[in-house]
């Protein structure tokens, strides 16, 4: 296995179909951890930080712990790869957009099946992720405990019995867990509840943001929820909590699908028709129109408008769709303008090769 | 032969390419003749409208006319058919609205070919018209000829040896001719030109109107561009006139079209490939849409960029998406609501059952 094999495909999250896709895209539970033996990657130096590098290592290449459930992890160091894998795993959501910018000696150890990553030396000496296809709280959760369990019986994590795990940031220390849903809400947004709805979510302590994370627009109608609380609250708690949100924006999404067919099917149908035929036939487009238009084709797809189309159309091309991605297809480096035509020749092609129709 | 015929298929100047017409629509001739025996339309009783019919009925029914190159009418009284029928005719330019809205027993003769008919009782006792697709004045202008000969041989025109023929509005008076072709120009549109062009084209005496005649909007880039002098020219200057303006608008077209695919080539390509998916897809599509997303595809066709349609599409889909045409096709009087959901249905019919492609 090598970096080659993590940047050239998609991952087991974007292919897959999960309980409740229709509306959840994906769940993610990331675990903040740090090790007693250095300083907080921040003050840390390059030796110390290549030492925690290989501390994870020797935790995660042992028989044992692969034996145990952990899994078989490739570790990757960034300074070794291009600049365009580095962003090619970005958009797949493997590493983040901090450990690309900021890092010093940082590092990535992905496992095979790519729904578990371990990033080192980011914000935190580890920041342990586990991305699922579907509304997988639980199923999340019991992975990123397991393997936590095993990095914790080969690591001294740096843990206080009053505080919890330490963290470089005061808000993530205690449980270190930030557990997040995609959610994709088109119909919410065009019967104009969704902001309504969405106020109501800080109000019981949850953080909503864009789907490139903090700060960035919500394109594509598509939701990124977590939990901001991670001081005084059990992991299962934040999971429950989660969860039972998550179940009431299922159904406010679904009343609000039903409203808009029973209210103005032909409006849907129609908007949902077009962005088909202006995906399947456009020469260019912008990755904000790519995502307008994939939301719509995705909505169509669940309605039962358009038939013959794998649901994973949207989360597969929403990261495929991307600028390193799409450099990594073609071979050559693409400024903006050439982007826009290539995505609509990706875009294009996976639309024709599926064969949907209306 | 019945009414029948002609409201439910298209007509063959539809069908069928003729020169130039990459940019030529269609050529059209008409001309206006009147009886000695009767006061002018306006002015005439109902005895006398039915009169008009009856002799003209006697003129073309007869086996000599038939055999002299005229070829075979069916006459059809106004009053006879359905208001459906009525606009159906309408629509394929058979006749006038004026005949539909204003004439006292109007009538229309119209050949089986349906490149020939003649109006009786509108603003003129007749209103000769001959269509041909593409560029053919000379063609067209013979066809009339010939068959005002052969009328003129049976009947009794109004004519004056110092005024010519004699016609209900004085600017028709003479030759009674009025020659034009309709345009399709979305380069000299895109790149700004078109304004300065039509402009010039006042000043050599010619008119243009939008394709529902005069005072009508130009949709769909086409233009209807029109001789407006009858008097003291003969038919054949008015004839060369146009022609020779015809082929400088073709030049100009053609090198508009030149400079989009040389400085715009992508602009180009992506508006006509988005045109073509809606067009394929959409379930809704308004008159006017239709016509602009239509010259859209024709230019594309013309330009190579979409392969596998013919490039009548517009032509045909121009008359056959009007109202009363998807009346008569879907068989039910259509709210206009239901109209753009039929039109929709008809154009996505014949774009997939042209199997074209990009």
């Amino acid at each position: 296995m090598s970096i080659q094999d993590f940047v050239h495909e998609t991952s087991g999250w974007m292919c897959d179909e999960g309980p409740h896709s229709d509306i959840v895209i994906s769940t993610r539970i990331r675990l903040a951890r740090n090790l007693i033996e250095h300083p907080f990657p921040m003050l840390a130096s390059e030796h110390q930080a290549d030492d925690i590098i290989e501390r994870v290592r020797d935790a995660i290449e042992t028989e044992s712990f692969a034996e145990a459930g952990g899994g078989r992890f490739e570790m990757i160091h960034l300074d070794d790869i291009s600049e365009l894998d580095l962003h090619t795993l970005e958009e797949k959501y493997l590493i983040s957009s901090t450990l690309v910018d900021h890092a010093t000696r940082g590092a990535v150890a992905i496992r095979e099946d790519e729904l578990v990553s371990i990033m080192i030396n980011e914000e935190d000496h580890l920041r342990l992720q586990v991305l699922m296809p579907g509304l997988q709280l639980g199923e999340a959760w019991a992975t990123a405990n397991r393997i936590d369990d095993l990095l914790e019986a080969r690591l001294n994590y740096a843990f206080d019995e009053r505080y919890g795990y330490l963290t470089a940031c005061p808000t993530n220390v205690g449980t270190g867990i930030r557990a997040s849903i995609m959610l994709h809400l088109p119909a919410l947004v065009a019967t104009g509840q969704i902001n309504r709805v969405l106020s109501a979510l800080g109000q019981v302590g949850l953080v909503v943001r864009g789907i490139h994370g903090e700060g960035t627009e919500a394109v594509g109608n598509l939701f990124q929820l977590s939990n901001q609380i991670t001081l005084g609250q059990p992991e299962e708690e934040v999971i429950q909590s989660l969860e039972s949100v998550a179940q009431k924006m299922i159904e406010h999404e679904i009343q609000a699908r039903n409203y808009l067919l029973q209210e103005s099917r032909e409006d849907i149908e129609d908007r949902v028709a077009r962005s088909f035929g202006i995906l399947a036939y456009a020469r260019r487009l912008s990755a904000k129109e790519t995502m307008q238009r994939l939301s719509d084709l995705r909505l169509g797809i669940d309605l039962g408008v358009i038939k013959g189309i794998s649901k994973n159309i949207l989360k597969e091309l929403m990261v495929m769709s991307q600028p390193a991605f799409l450099q990594k297809k073609s071979g050559v480096s693409l400024a903006p303008n050439e982007r826009d035509w290539r995505r609509a020749e990706l875009v294009r092609d996976k639309l024709q090769s599926e064969a949907g129709h209306i």
